[in-house]
């Protein structure tokens, strides 16, 4: 794929400062840069580099003032950042364009496969699937019984959706990702052993969502598992029976959800965080990576840390004061002796 | 799959009051029924749902007193929660009812099928390895040579079981998780490489153990990994090699034991804990989320928390005076500052 | 496969004691062997059960004095340790020695695929992909378009390996990894939603280096994720976008380095640690496991413990004292009424 600098300019509605057929063939960051590299300049802070970078094209704000004569081609535009993006995402769909259903495919006879969809060798699709409009099915895909995927999703190799899930439109899996397997639930019997629960509810995954590699979503036991319309799962990250998890909440990764936590909307939970079962965390709320949070939160937009979390600002507190704990130990020795030492006197 | 009540009745040895031929041909719960579901009342604090669900079947113990009229067809069992529990496996037991050898699986000559076994497309069985009688092996479902798998026992889809390893009956292991890959042994080298130790043990995995997604096993360096009989773990957990896990022990989600340790029987481990190598585990142990075991604990039934781990109770009373740490810290100044006040007088 | 001693004394350069034609058929630790072993003594702790073991073969060190007759043939070499290490390595390569195109690979037609490479049934190797010389490509495994793997390189059934990822010579790969994945990068909205930033960037995985199960690696945003020669990564391991890892650094299972971050060479860093994105770790840090790291290590060579991580021994003081806070409360109570007391006098 090779673009001019003239193409770049049309693609991104800017104006085109020194040579328009100069040809770029990868995008890279300005101080990384080498011949054949389109890149952007948005942050003053790297204005340095504009000088030095050996980029072919540089996409920069349409104000900026140039000190002296620049190597590249410049492309102006209203705001370099999103121009840039947006070449970011059309470089990836290009390279990403895979349509058709490959022969080697599995499709039950009954399952559906949506218009212009990608199916690649070695995918699985077991009875009465759906799959939408424009949806990529990379190889190793295994989508089970009546299971349904919307139009425009994608799932990378090796994604296993058990049957009965609901997965929206414009969702991403990643590699490896499973969704669908049965929550950890066992009745303990009187001689130790544990009997299996059988899980029969689904899990269910709304418009937009996008879920890293690895990472285990469990159907409920009854009812469903549900992921809510623009919720971002990373890598690694555990998410039990019945949970529900709101719009638009972000999950760093490793970390895991117990059974039937509801999290609200709009919260941002780093990674490495551990969420005990049968609890709410508020709409907006924010949990450093690490914590482990054991009671329901129930004020919203608050920031919380530790394990057991605890109100991030008095979390900080005990923090500083627990590495200072052997000078503490000795200053408190030190004023016993001293106060038996007068109490003698 | 649709059944009447009076089907249901006869399945699970019960009466009917009411319509003996309302069908259902959905399972849920009291509180969330809609009509057309099978649903059951067996704890008194859902008793008020009794008189509201949607459900077109409820199950309900046989000396339960009504007050007023129900909508629904009633069921009366002994045990009603025990009742639509055997329901439960029946419905999932036809959901997931998989026989035959599919076309496109891969099954070496050498290898050897049971009996009414499932092997799905895209299934990989290599050199000399054994599938029990009514096992279900999914699509992508990888077997290593000589790996043997019991009699009744299922691997969904994307399972990988390396070469030699031994997994017995009624065994249940969740998509992508992954038996025998070698642990994690390098010999440092003078000048900081490191050589890999050759790990040529196996992984046994004993009767009735489930498996939850993406979680790992590793096979020993020599001899076997071994996790015994009932013992059941949950998604995205880590067993290094040469570790042992006792009979009927339950872990949680995200936890991880290092390499040799060895966990006695019916222990209860939570999420996200960290067990070191070279330990053990006594029986019966409990073992909080998020937890760090960092030495052996050798006394049988006791509760343990904290990163590094600490009895129980002793972790509670430290985890509350350091929530108070910023004032205690202030109430020592205050002491020193009327002491040095008091003794300059 | 069955030796006899004196084939094996061959393959080790060493000398036969007793029987040479006595066969064995498996390798085990000393203590562990039963009739038909090879088993080995380096360590003088073990030497007790060299006159109890069941191992038909013994190798020892040439020097070592034996006190009584032992019941099995002996092999003295130089270095007994070194020796059966070398035993094991040859053992792994026979069991593992496949090769060939399976036919029911699926190759693209513009793939190169090295002499002698194994690549097995499902594997699925896309456009423009390089497969080295002498590699295994087992089962289940995915090769993106343009991505290259190193000669002499192993990926175990269902390692997925996105577009443009370049891996080396000699790297293993276990089952479940994901090389190449997305990077977790969102762009707040005023909306409250998200939008994705493309991550074009890829993965370099240079020569040497080992990945344990369901490990999972981002692509970089631009540029590369870099894995330097030489790394052992464990299992379940989270490797984020733009990250560096240094020569020949070891990290133990489900530990995690956000975005960005820079870790040095030789570093060691144990299980289920946490390590903050932009920060970097100077060479020969040792980290303890369960650590959350989240500043900079600028000073090398140093021992590092806790969330957040500090200095090894200042780590352990606080614990100690932490352990004690209770009754450091009671004292502290005790001093206060004291002192009251005296003060009101």
């Amino acid at each position: 794929m090779q673009f001019s600098a003239h193409q770049i300019a049309t693609l991104v509605n800017g104006s085109v400062e020194g040579n328009p057929d100069v040809m770029v063939e990868q995008l890279a960051k300005i101080e990384d840069a080498s011949s054949g590299s389109l890149s952007f300049l948005s942050n003053p802070k790297y204005e340095q580099y504009l000088y030095t970078t050996k980029a072919s094209v540089i996409i920069v704000n349409e104000d900026l003032k140039l000190d002296r004569p620049v190597a590249g081609t410049i492309v102006r535009v209203k705001n370099a950042y999103l121009a840039f993006s947006t070449l970011l995402e059309l470089y990836n769909k290009m390279r990403l364009d895979k349509t058709g259903i490959e022969e080697r495919a599995f499709i039950h006879p009954s399952a559906k496969i949506g218009k212009n969809a990608y199916v690649g060798a070695f995918a699985y699709i077991d009875k009465g699937a759906v799959i939408g409009d424009n949806c990529k099915i990379y190889p190793h895909v295994y989508i089970g019984d009546n299971a349904k995927i919307g139009n425009d999703s994608t799932l990378f190799p090796g994604v296993s959706v058990y049957f009965d899930c609901n997965i929206g439109e414009r969702v991403i899996i990643h590699s490896g990702t499973v969704v669908g397997s049965d929550g950890f639930g066992f009745a303990p019997q009187e001689n130790g052993t544990y009997t299996k629960i059988s899980q029969i509810g689904n899990v269910i995954i709304e418009d937009d969502v996008e879920i890293g590699a690895n990472s285990v979503i469990d159907r409920a036991t009854m009812g469903s598992t549900i992921i809510r319309k623009g919720v971002k799962l990373d890598n690694l990250i555990q998410v039990a029976h019945n949970v529900e998890i709101g719009k638009n909440t972000v999950i760093a990764a490793q970390s895991g959800i117990s059974g039937s936590t509801k999290i609200g909307e709009n919260a941002v939970i780093g990674g490495q965080v551990g969420i005990v079962g049968h609890i709410s965390i508020a709409n907006g709320s924010q949990i450093q990576a690490k914590s482990g949070v054991n009671r329901t939160i129930a004020e919203e937009g608050k920031k919380w840390s530790g394990a057991p979390a605890a109100a991030f600002n008095a979390q900080m507190r005990s923090q500083v004061v627990y590495s200072r704990l052997p000078e503490l130990e000795r200053r408190l020795e030190e004023l016993e002796q001293l106060l038996t030492k007068e109490l003698s006197k």
